[in-house]
């Protein structure tokens, strides 16, 4: 008699509520019941009513939804619109938008690799980055993290094509990547540098045009970056910016871009609606930086363990996982919502709370958030 | 002195250039040129009233974008709303919206499987299910395409947990899968059966409630479905229906969903309208297969070749890939746009004119396809 297809699950399912790691949805109403610290709407756009707006605009205008592939019937003057605005507000030639961060990920890792080449990533990188080495079928070489001599050392045992790449700004704890450093021994051994900047755009570089900017990085021609619209530019959808011979290349090649529907004119429409606010409102970038400085220093001057922050994500040290749980639940009765990272969500082990900075956060609002996370901090 | 890193692309666009197999992008204008036999908008919602207009609802009423993971600040009362319309209306427990009908596909195929289990996967799925087996780290054997014999061989050469997965309605051909064959050998070997019902959602079944509904298979103890919410619904997002185990599962281990923005609350409500419309209006799925039948009767009576039709897919056989190419040209050109596909894009290396039927159509604009397309056929 055969065991029925999922009993498994339910195993699984006894484990972790043992191991007290249950994650469960919570639907949140229209109206925002908390103050926001957790989500990665680091400019406050996805409710601006120029954005909203766009979204609806473009939603009666081109319908509802792309329709197909890129490919076939699903790019519009919209999305070409978006690309070309978004390249050059970054500093690339290109660029290619796709129906999520995570695709876009996917796209550049098995586009621009392959079987036979190398791939050296970053530990703390992002699960997407993790899927697309998997995918790609390259050989991966897992480096320390932020440890530009670790990856000099991997590349030089590899004979042929090889790819490093990184979060530009780490999801977990707000730090940055090495960039020029990671750069430099790229450029020297001949090999491609992709840096994902989901945390990166709207926030660093002058005026938010991102980390590569930044860095001075931007349009080079062994560097690509991937991107989200959904963090900064408060909407939904991914790029990959890059040499225009890349882009070319991802279209004829990427199976996440090829075989997938084309991104939604109002997520597009949303998030060229942001991004040229942000070209009008430069100073929501530096804000946002303000307010997660602000954050952490208050933070860490009443006692509190906490990375400084390179951007806008603060990462605050919790003694355990069930203290992170609790410290979390704690926040959320007193009005606060914050982000709670712990295993397996963490490649170190390590929880934490994850507050993230906005840059339409009020001076009394920085204060109250302060308050709740200091009053409601486990004993160390 | 080291190569630069993006020279072997060149030489690949090249090959690709020398085989006629460069893919552009087309951007179109938002007031439609052409007549559309292209798109997946298989039942005319996309830029239907209610549906862009429940697109532009959302985006006012819960922002441009989700702002986090599901898991985080991304699960609102909208996507918890279609989530249980959905399952409801396809026959199921339980429902997990994600970002695309892509990332849905691999999150089941990842969280359901794993190294020491076993997928058989038909040789004609979709691309995203492929990638998902390949993520999965479980062993795959590929199968002859719509062989439940052969399903039921590669299942009894394996001892352990294992999972068939098939597309419903295949992509290219627009041929049905035998889904209660297939059932019946998964529940003689205690197998679960993963079915991607992205072109069976809206168009098969009463009402447009899918192959498994249509197949007696909906809510069954080992069938999970997956589903795009960018095609008949005519939106951007995809899901998972199956028992409430297999989502709480999901969504604790499911990694495209856990580290991926939430769906865009606009594609959320705009699927939910077209859900709604199509439960009002249950005449709209029997309409697109009518037409697709229509399509296929007068095309073939004329003489060309094609696949009888099982959903709304109807695919036309081309002497070859450049005929292919230039028949979807001429086409275009006399103002219809139809699909065109061709190695790499079609698992037998027979290129095919792919037309698609939509509920809307009224009876002149199929008499106007047909002629076009038996006007500018190529010699046989
Ligand atoms: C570093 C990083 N890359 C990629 C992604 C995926 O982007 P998206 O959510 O738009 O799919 C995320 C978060 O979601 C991220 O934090
Ligand atoms: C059979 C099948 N499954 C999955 C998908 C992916 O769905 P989506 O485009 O919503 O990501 C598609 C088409 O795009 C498809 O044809």
């Amino acid at each position: 008699m055969p065991l029925a297809p999922f009993d498994w699950i339910d195993d699984e399912a006894r484990r972790r509520a043992d191991a007290g790691l249950v994650r469960t949805l919570r639907p949140r109403p229209a109206e925002p019941e908390l103050l926001d610290l957790a989500s990665n709407d680091y400019l406050g756009l996805t409710r601006h009513p120029e954005v909203t707006a766009a979204a609806a605009e473009a939603a009666h205008r081109w319908g509802a939804g792309a329709t197909g592939s890129r490919l076939v019937t699903g790019s519009t003057a919209l999305h070409a619109g978006l690309e070309r605005e978004l390249a050059a507000f970054c500093g690339f030639e290109a660029a290619l938008v796709l129906s999520s961060g995570y695709a876009a990920n996917l796209a550049a890792l098995t586009a621009l690799t392959g079987r036979g080449s190398l791939i050296v990533s970053d530990a703390g990188n992002h699960a997407s980055i993790v899927d697309g080495c998997r995918l790609s079928r390259a050989e991966t070489a897992v480096v320390p993290h932020a440890d530009p001599e670790a990856v000099a050392k991997a590349l030089h045992a590899h004979d042929g094509r090889a790819l490093a790449v990184t979060d530009s700004v780490f999801s977990v704890d707000g730090d940055a990547a090495p960039l020029r450093g990671l750069a430099d021994v790229c450029r020297a051994r001949g090999a491609a540098l992709l840096v994902d900047d989901a945390h990166g755009l709207g926030v660093l570089g002058e005026g938010g045009r991102g980390a590569l900017a930044a860095a001075g990085l931007a349009g080079g021609e062994g560097i690509v970056a991937t991107a989200t619209l959904s963090k900064s530019l408060g909407s939904q959808g991914g790029a990959v910016l890059g040499p225009a011979r890349v882009i070319d290349h991802l279209v004829n090649t990427a199976r996440t871009f090829i075989f997938d529907t084309g991104l939604a004119p109002a997520a597009a429409g949303a998030a060229l609606a942001s991004l040229r606010l942000l070209r009008r409102e430069p100073e929501r970038a530096g804000r946002a930086r303000t307010v997660a400085t602000a954050l952490y220093e208050r933070l860490t001057a009443a006692g509190l363990t906490a990375v400084r922050p390179d951007a806008a994500v603060v990462s605050v040290r919790a003694p355990s996982a069930d203290a992170a749980v609790r410290w979390a639940a704690d926040c959320r009765t007193a009005g606060i919502a914050v982000g709670c990272f712990r295993p397996p969500s963490v490649p170190d082990g390590i929880s934490r709370l994850r507050l993230t900075a906005r840059a339409d956060l009020t001076q009394a609002q920085i204060a109250n958030a302060v308050e709740t996370v200091l009053r409601t901090a486990p004993a160390a």
